[in-house]
């Protein structure tokens, strides 16, 4: 179907080899779907309109390829990639398959571990840069513990810092132009995880060597795993200027990580993640990390792309109807949302503000302010018709 | 019952007079129990060993008390203190349970509740320092949404920024020597709160204009409701040096703000955050922020308090028992729990010790890294035998 | 605004006294709103469109009335009734407010406050038939235990079985046309309740007396608290021949009762669940057990009531089209979705058919069936887009 | 070491084949340890004590193996059996690792995936009575729907119960000894599994052909993901009368499935299953449906089967000790816990016992029993203190 919701290039969508290429494998079952080539993936997302494709190291050049064979891999998906007109906008290492990270990688209690952890992901940046990528991932999948006597948080904090800092200096030195997006998660596969929040990570990139180099990359699914409301966590990200990537997906609160299409789960949710990220007009990439149910074989992976970049479109054009609706504008003068962009103390934090403020509070009509209504009710209402396409 | 496990006020655990004096109202029920006198808290938690008591100000001078009952109400509280020896190490505002904060304080979109929020929050300060308090709590409990369109998070978040400088600037220029401690919590009463988690408002603090007065007072039934680790969420918080206070009770994950006796659920959770605590050397408060069952009459809340208290003290007993024990030693070495100390790269940052680093990493050997077990299982048991008091 | 989804009594919506009577009262904060007539709420709903208005005993007839007051109050409210054309088609008691009832009203530890709870029922079953209530809900607010040790499970299904039995046994004698309906709810107020979910109701059913004048009434935020769906749920019931009321809300899993107006969270939810409702053509009540947000004025409770229609009758539309849509037929033809209503075995339970299903088995193309696709994301798609308003 | 907590196959312990055989593999990493004879799985078990071992089909006969291969395994397991003493009281089948069932198993869409699922079991039913089993566990772990719209969840269940009257059938004709357990599981691998909690599968019982030939398996794990309390639940199933089998594990409320060591996380609440188990003399398996952390090598899982089985042993020596207390005794009378066995209407179900319950609650003194404490805070702190070896 082309229609107003067909994607192109200028939407800048893009999904990782690791998403159109999972093959439905989970905890129970077998793989349901053949392996595909990362050549098929590029030519594929290029026709449905994507802008881009990612990858962890691993996806593109598997495990112990030989210098020759990683040199002929990359030829051949550059070649895709200049005949497609795709890009690489993100590249990440995977540090949790090799049995060798069960333990941790980067917060791995054995320093031979925690040393080739490093240098898998240095090898991955070499190879994300080679391909054109401006942002690299970091999600700690084995940053973690079950048995807690085991894992002492605090030095865990430190190691975790220091790799961080050994890959800014990495690319600091080689002259990348290269940022970092770590990827918070509250578990699994570790039953908790190292920076399990957004806040966790923003926190954690303040003890930073480089912070400027450090951002974030919130994924829908793994916020709300914990509950959290993602669109909230990603306003504060931008808050801090920190987001460097977004993760886009879906899922229901207090499951095991589900990747769903977007949009196929919190519908609400998802509004007001498009809602944030249009409004404040930010240049990164969609990215989709999701996958395709287990249920389908091959076309139904090219649905599920189809369907994640259809939905963000949707939504995107429903911002839209929402800014230019007038019954919504009177309901959020009603709130009186624009009325928190005014500070709170006029005169600023000196003294003689903080005295003028008690002077202003010390005549406030408490009946008055707390019998007055704000809206809400109507205001919600008239976004879930909204997105209902009922208005 | 007179044994170890009673506590001294040398064991600093506080209590507040919200939590012995809580009546047992709940959303579907009536009051089961009648009001307490302050001044009997003081006298029945000095009775049981406790260091001291904190207070909401409408705990201690009922909202809109005038300024002569508010001085007569103060002085009668004074002399329970000096009487008793117990000591105010905390207090804070009371900023949700009137209407007029209904749709926020801090954060409300009319200035004028914002106004009066932090004018209530300054006559707070006036009156927790003048019963000697050297921590302030903030907790937001009204700054969030349900009806997400009406409000801005970064707005929010900007003004709950300055309000929490306006109180630093405060007490600067009173000269006040008092810390303030963020309490994050991720919803109840209002569907998403602000600063959800700890991570959150670790990484608010470091948008403040004084951030060294800042901190937090992380609470167990908080961080527990979306399902992360409480002892994993305050060590960052040391690894930050932000540990100002701590909310100590017991939850369930997923749940409505349960508040029980410390140690009630959650005993493994409860005995890691004792260790940390005690492994840090933590000289800070032990504050219990519970209360007892709603069918408890006025004794059971005595044995809600000494039952805090002594679990506390149980499981204090039980990390000296675990750094005394030869087969936990042996099974954190197997479990390489001291390594994480060695940094990852000897050298440091730079490009020779990069380059060292990847060198190393080179000749790793992966099947015997991937191979060697880590004793987690016989670790994990050892510490439930030593939490059961099977040795 | 009068359109398409204006609602009419023939819609057979339905609310609770203590939903548009909600004060906006929670465990954090007073009431903001003042109390509502329930003269006044009857006229309200009538002219917003219900079919019917229904109430705890203690919501219409305030608790310690004396029978004179009874008397007024029933006769001023029926006059409401009859002047509006509004019906009373639910009845309940309120078993969770007195402090009585603070350890149990029908497995409380205490015969007496049993059978006080079993009094005061009877005479709310007394109350609802003056009124007209066809269905009698029962909500175990405080059927449950923190304190484990207190409580033992069986001997309190055996209470809470003996007190639907007696109340079952005084229907029969006094001849009223009255079902039950019990109201399953994992937790809050108490920490776990019994007979938490539709499931262990349905279960619980089997085992009393006269099994068949019981039913259920799931509410949409019970079921989701504990992250289940609430459609299946719902289809479960029907399946036992158990729905007899229904209350409609919206909820967020893993937080406190949220009671949100419908539709507000959980789209997809909700329209799963309408669809649910009128595929059946299950001829009950659509009753919303919720309330306005605390925010909200007397005018946005009467938003909130509209709004919660408003939803029903755009998501019934969307079921109208779900049906008529040609590309969601041929989806769920891809996906086999008739086909479930085949018997696996033609030849039903005997030994031959089994012997038949063996063989025929036994030449299964493995390969074929599990290469075949379902195009469950396209089916999802298009549910979406449909949801959206997109086609 | 060998003390008082050290296993002997009169405490019926069992292992599944999977459990310790379990490889490491995760939706994230691949396998850590290699696979474990079925044979070797014998010997280890009944050295630690070990009462039995369970199975799926495909645990012990590889999938796809021949007549002849079945044989030789099967003769080689018995000898490993006789040899040992090692007794199989559980067989059940894999219906949800091939991908066949991708789109479930005995609720397929598909006819031909459904005639396979039951053939497959009946041939699982054949191999686990030809090695003794007398119980013969249904988990439907592909019984379930993410795209909602493509399962018609009542059409579902009559083919889950027609899948279930076939088994039933065919151990009816061959007159065999054996009873089969539904294991219920909110979510993982399906979005939303079917019998989500014991309670839907206690109801749906009720609509089989031959009721009692089938009750439950409930385990920890699956309960407690959705919050639910397990003893509880357990509570309920034995109160039907139909606690067939249980599978003890460990994991937190809200997360993807832990299959932990038992008594890992949830020390209380084991305790009370236990403490169930024992009370009601339960006469049935204590199976450990878990695996040992994938951070462990081959040395690790038999720590972690030690430990399940020590955990239940010190705990049922609490269960002595609770019942041999004198303080938990008074405790217990102040909470009026006997008294729940006092029926609450002494003259049955009567009109007249009807009224004169009624007449006696007539004179209830409300405040009395509305002022009465139960003291349940002191009761749980004895709990707590006695699981903590403090009492």
């Amino acid at each position: 179907m082309n229609d107003a919701f067909t994607p192109t290039p200028d939407d800048r969508f893009t999904f990782g080899l690791w998403t159109v290429g999972n093959r439905g494998r989970d905890p129970f079952g077998f793989e349901t779907r053949p392996a595909l080539d990362p050549v098929d993936a590029v030519r594929r997302l290029a026709d449905l309109g994507a802008y881009g494709v990612n990858f962890h190291d691993d996806d593109l050049v598997p495990f112990g390829s030989s210098p020759t064979e990683r040199e002929a891999i990359v030829k051949r998906f550059r070649e895709a990639l200049d005949r497609t007109g795709l890009k690489v906008p993100m590249a990440t290492t995977n540090l949790f398959s090799h049995p060798v990270f069960k333990e941790g990688a980067f917060t791995a209690n054995d320093p031979g571990v925690r040393r080739y952890a490093v240098a898998k992901t240095l090898d991955g940046i070499d190879l994300g840069c080679e391909l054109g990528a401006r942002v690299f991932v970091m999600w700690g999948g084995r940053e973690g513990a079950e048995a807690e006597a085991a894992k002492d948080t605090r030095s865990a904090l430190d190691r975790y810092a220091e790799a961080v800092n050994l890959c800014c200096s990495y690319v600091r030195d080689r002259g990348y132009d290269l940022r970092f997006a770590i990827e918070p998660k509250p578990n699994e596969p570790r039953g908790d995880l190292l920076l399990p929040t957004v806040g966790h990570a923003l926190a954690f990139i303040n003890e930073l060597e480089w912070p400027e180099m450090v951002g974030l990359n919130p994924e829908f699914a793994h916020e709300t795993m914990s509950g959290l409301s993602f669109s909230q966590a990603v306003a504060q990200t931008l808050w801090h200027g920190k987001l460097f990537h977004v993760d886009l997906n879906a899922q229901r609160i207090g499951k095991f990580d589900q990747d769903l299409r977007f949009g196929s789960e919190g519908i609400r949710d998802a509004f007001y993640l498009v809602k944030l990220l249009e409004d404040a007009s930010w240049d990164g990439m969609r990215h989709f990390d999701a996958h395709a149910y287990r249920t389908e074989d091959a076309d139904g992976v090219w649905d599920f792309a189809r369907g994640c970049m259809r939905t963000y479109l949707i939504l995107r054009d429903k911002v839209r109807r929402f800014h230019a609706d007038r019954e919504i504008h009177e309901a959020l003068a009603a709130a009186q949302a624009d009325r928190l962009r005014e500070t709170t103390s006029p005169g600023g934090l000196g003294a003689d503000a903080i005295d003028s403020l008690r002077a202003t509070a010390a005549g406030t009509d408490l009946a008055a302010l707390a019998g007055q209504g704000y809206g809400h009710e109507r205001l919600d209402q008239l976004v879930t018709e909204l997105l209902l396409g009922a208005r």
